[in-house]
């Protein structure tokens, strides 16, 4: 018994459950794998390197499931001639995080494709309503990688609420289980975007020690800051930060942030060499506060059906101890 | 047709309720709305004045339905004395929060009351159930008033599983309305505990400008900190910090921590004269996240009222767009 919603009838999946656009780990081979299970996969195309896209679309022709292409916004704006070669890929939506999605609305419009905003404030929100965004998805600051401030659960119903049924809300941050997604169900929301959850599987572009990383890691051990973004001299626009796993790195920077300013380039060097000796207790994992909730690195597709048949089970009031009495 | 959980059975409650202790504005009158509307209504004992104490739980005398008294822990660990006065009123349990409650177990059990534990982490999770906690509550971030620094989607599931099914879980943190009630029964949550919205009603002990600001307040408006305690050279334990809505004294002080440590004594002196005076740009309102949810100053039972009544609605699939597609 599928779970169908405005939203899973929009982007013509069976499941409500989207992949969020994680720069480098989302590649055409996870996107492939979350749609062929019935979920709508979102490439990531990060912070824009022209060759990657061209290569990871390339291996996305002649698929016939739906499937996405996720811009960082901001950073789309400095290249913003990828956006044509994505949307040559015929994705059947564009999404844009983080920066203003009006210059690049109308060509995606023109595209045939749907517009998905992701935001983190009804101030943003009505930025993506105004220029024709189809889907908003709504972050709270569980997220893995960059985000805002604000809990989910504030979020969501917030943006639901704003929204005013205009389009469908999706949640993310911080939803790993059945569980997730049948509360976020409850709050109103049409479906889940999720990263974290799918960065521990086997189709993730990411490095398995990193996916072990995100496997062992507990509640509560994960943290948001710019220590990761300065450390490699990338400066995010307000209010961003970034959320991550806690190591020694995040460990000794935090707190001396201006230091770490000051002695930026000796440590974006020290950094990427790190991160390229597969050192994660320097280079950062980006994962969100879900980790608690990850204990293996199943395939995708185990992945979607464990959420759809938990989410089925909870809403139908089987699990825990929920009784109505008549 | 009311929602039962294991909650409400061992409560002998009708709906899974709870109104939080919040130190001087849970008083009788508002316990007594709660209760009476088939919540569970929660005297708020605060930084233990005996006084005030006295005088309320006087006034719950003969009162017929269930109710409970609740302490700061480590309050009460410097005034012991005042759980007698509080277990002398027949509390059907007693809620501690925010310190160790395995000292005053003993006496709770006595006395024929069930121990209520609001922790925040796995760690006081596990002490609460080593000294026999009947109920636990897994307090959010989100929360108004004191609380610590995980999400309540995070918190709320890692509770959930470390206890098990040994005993019911309570949601606290940014509920306010029906929705978040469901959703947190998706998570498998037993019930709900809340504080913010039971101030902006009627039946509050609070000042009708602060409830007045909850009222007014926007999602995104409070703030979690030290400076509100500082201001009033009130040193609470790590890791608890106070929600509260910004104001200009917040504005003023955050990032000056250091500096507010070194004048507290002239400091506490004007803040207790602003508090006196009803000076809410410099006295605190404590209030969380679900402010942007709350838009009127109702009567408890018309809170309870709708909570269930929305909440019913969710747990059936009939609200929003959610659909089951056989
Ligand atoms: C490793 C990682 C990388 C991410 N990179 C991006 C990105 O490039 N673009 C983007 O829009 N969101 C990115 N995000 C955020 C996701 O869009 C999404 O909001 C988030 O993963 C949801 O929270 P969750 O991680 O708790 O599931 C990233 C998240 C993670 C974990
Ligand atoms: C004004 C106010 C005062 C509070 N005082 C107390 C208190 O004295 N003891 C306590 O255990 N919790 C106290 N809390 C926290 C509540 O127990 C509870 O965790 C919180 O209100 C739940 O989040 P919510 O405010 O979003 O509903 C207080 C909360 C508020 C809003």
């Amino acid at each position: 018994m599928p779970i169908s919603t405005e939203l899973t009838a929009l982007l013509g999946i069976r499941h409500p459950i989207l992949l969020a656009p994680m720069d480098t780990i989302s590649g055409s081979r996870l996107v492939r794998a979350v749609s062929e299970a019935g979920g709508f996969g979102i490439l990531g195309a990060g912070y824009g390197e022209r060759t990657r896209l061209e290569t990871e679309t390339a291996k996305l022709e002649g698929f016939t499931k739906p499937f996405g292409i996720g811009f960082i916004t901001w950073s789309l704006a400095k290249r913003p001639e990828l956006l044509g070669i994505a949307l040559a890929a015929r994705p059947r939506a564009v999404m844009l995080s983080f920066g203003d999605p009006a210059p690049f609305a109308p060509d995606i419009k023109a595209a045939d494709a749907l517009l998905i905003c992701q935001v983190q404030s009804e101030e943003m929100a009505r930025q993506a309503l105004d220029c024709g965004a189809d889907i908003l998805i709504a972050q709270g600051t569980e997220a893995g990688g960059h985000g805002a401030s604000r809990t989910t659960i504030d979020i969501v119903p917030a943006i639901i609420d704003f929204a005013a049924g205009r389009v469908p809300v999706v949640a993310a941050g911080g939803i790993a289980d059945g569980r997730g997604l049948a509360a976020m169900m409850m709050l109103g929301a049409s479906g889940v975007l999720m990263g974290t959850r799918f960065y521990a599987c086997v189709e993730a572009d990411g490095a398995e020690e990193a996916k072990q990383r995100i496997r062992a890691a507990k509640s509560g051990e994960t943290v948001r800051g710019v220590v990761f973004d300065w450390s490699r001299k990338l400066m995010w626009p307000s209010p961003f930060t970034v959320r991550s796993l806690v190591n020694d790195h995040f460990r000794h920077w935090s707190g001396r942030e201006i230091e770490l300013m000051q002695r930026a380039d000796q440590i974006a060097v020290e950094y990427a060499e790190a991160k390229a000796a597969g050192n994660f207790e320097v280079a950062a994992v980006f994962a969100g506060e879900s980790v608690g909730l990850i204990h293996d690195i199943p395939p995708a597709a185990e992945i979607v059906g464990r959420i759809v048949a938990e989410a089925e089970q909870s809403l139908q009031g089987r699990r825990n101890s929920i009784a109505f009495v008549g």
